[in-house]
């Protein structure tokens, strides 16, 4: 029998200092980039890029910590597992994380290898390109994966980015070994169509046997069935897991379980500025919700909520405590 | 005979990297900040007050290096010598100089003290109030300075704040000196007016005897004099140097010759949202146009139209090419 949780959601990624700069479309064609999609980099080619773009702003990031700080912000409980050094960007990311509320537990120091950083370029439609450098992110294996916290969390969350690296995929899986263990639920971000190409066996078969809620958008989720359209792929995911919730931007998203399909709109934006953390804080609503008990589509509400605060303003986690916006 | 110069401003400054969150007033009265000011804090303060404070963005500042930044985006050519370390802040400062095509001449390195940098916790009322713990940049000393860079600049720029410092000051005086060997102006800002209290007797001679052109706000100016009226700073400083510019936020600027008083309105703004970088930014259109030998109130309309866009955002430089918004 498992002990009453302790957090709502724990967190498992890739932890990342995001660099974010404006560009245009200009920017994207000459250095080959492919618009809304993450690519991993070298150091190279990480400097490479950084020294071709404009003035940059620094601030943390990483899929699955930007959700946790939306779990916390919303007034829940989070905790974080993932892999920064002890440099001034390392320390920059355990503050943030600290700043609002979040535990975290960044497993075995590791020398010479700088804290990653994802390189975001932010395009005037909005859109955001993302150039990753793992740095000591990647190195995150089964042993930095803190059981107790994992244990204590009524839903593990974990990005499909982890899957990017041999060591860290085996401490995704452990990580949810642990989880089912004590009767948790786990759940698993798609990350995007590219990182559901690289890995489409992988992920068919984790989300199978090991995922009871998945979160992608639509063309994740249409890349993870290989078929044309949203409504097949809707067909598909529903006999593999518990729970799907499938974002499509402004069109709002569906929440999809073997007896229903709720739709639920977008919440209404001003200005869309920077769509970077959209699906994080998407999650963060919808996690928050459904650790309440709440109404699916009460659930994807609260998803709506939060995304609309990040993509209003540059950068990926809320400038406001999102507990203000609920209704 | 002076070459022709190369450079419109040269800047010499604090080469700091800003540490951004918000924070309410209780923040300010708990910790016993002085809303409005620059304080000088050492490591372990430092530390302290980022540990207690929320979600911070970090991004490049330091007034002068932001006036030369506005100077660039505005389309002019600007050169600028501050002190960084070879560590992750340094780096992103070099870079964000280089990327809006400021020369960045960084000095000598030194060992084991890292980059400066500059807590800033902004208010609801979208004040700043700086804790500025100055690493490397206090370190700048006369050999720091490249005279070359200084000769070929039509007017030097710099900080107050560098008289915090001996050695800083040293270098400081050498620069003038430089500067007026080679026929070229020396201006000044006082940087804020807990600073000037600091230094009043250095500067009232440093204004007579060294100083072309004199920047500062109200506050600053009368502290400088100490008299209760804006008005008797005007005739006082009228007689000290060849030219004073006093902005006075939202009721605009004078700018202060010999033979007059030129007073230009602010420019209108939708939402002020971080005043920092308010001054260094209207410092960077004013000797925009001046370096190109536009009239005064013209010149004062450029450091307006400049410092209107670096509050209506967070963050000390702009975020648009500033030459988009020229009339």
């Amino acid at each position: 029998m498992s002990q009453a949780p302790e957090y709502d959601v724990v967190g498992v990624g890739n932890a990342l200092v995001d660099v974010i700069a404006h560009a245009d479309d200009h920017f994207i064609e000459h250095h080959e980039l492919v618009k809304g999609s993450m690519t991993l980099v070298d150091t190279d080619r990480a400097l490479y890029l950084y020294r071709a773009l404009g003035t940059a702003v620094e601030m943390s990031g990483g899929s699955a910590a930007n959700t946790m700080c939306g779990v916390a912000s919303l007034g829940g409980r989070a905790a974080y597992l993932g892999k920064v050094s002890d440099d001034e960007l390392g320390n920059v990311f355990g503050h943030d994380l600290r700043a609002v509320g979040v535990q975290f537990r960044p497993g075995a120091p590791e020398a010479d290898t700088p804290t990653g950083r994802c390189i975001i370029v932010v395009t005037p439609d909005a859109q955001r390109t993302m150039n990753t450098y793992l740095g000591v992110s990647s190195l995150l294996q089964p042993t930095d994966i803190d059981e107790a916290t994992v244990a204590a969390g009524k839903v593990l969350y974990m990005e499909g980015y982890l899957y990017d690296r041999p060591a860290a995929k085996e401490a995704f899986r452990h990580a949810a070994a642990v989880a089912h263990a004590h009767d948790r639920q786990v759940s698993l971000t798609l990350s995007d169509s590219f990182c559901v190409d690289r890995h489409r066996a992988d992920f068919r078969r984790l989300v199978t046997d090991q995922v009871d809620i998945l979160f992608g958008n639509e063309d994740e989720l249409r890349s993870l069935y290989e078929v044309e359209t949203l409504a097949e792929a809707i067909a598909a995911v529903r006999n593999d897991c518990h729970l799907a919730v499938v974002t499509m931007g402004a069109q709002g998203c569906a929440v999809i379980s073997r007896s229903e399909v709720v739709t639920v709109a977008a919440e209404p934006v001003d200005q869309v500025l920077d769509t970077t953390g959209a699906g994080d804080l998407f999650a963060a609503g919808f996690l928050f919700g459904y650790t309440r008990e709440r109404p699916l589509a009460e659930c994807a509400k609260l998803g709506a909520i939060a995304a609309a605060e990040v993509i209003s303003h540059v950068g990926p986690r809320p400038l406001v405590a999102l507990k203000s916006l609920l209704p």
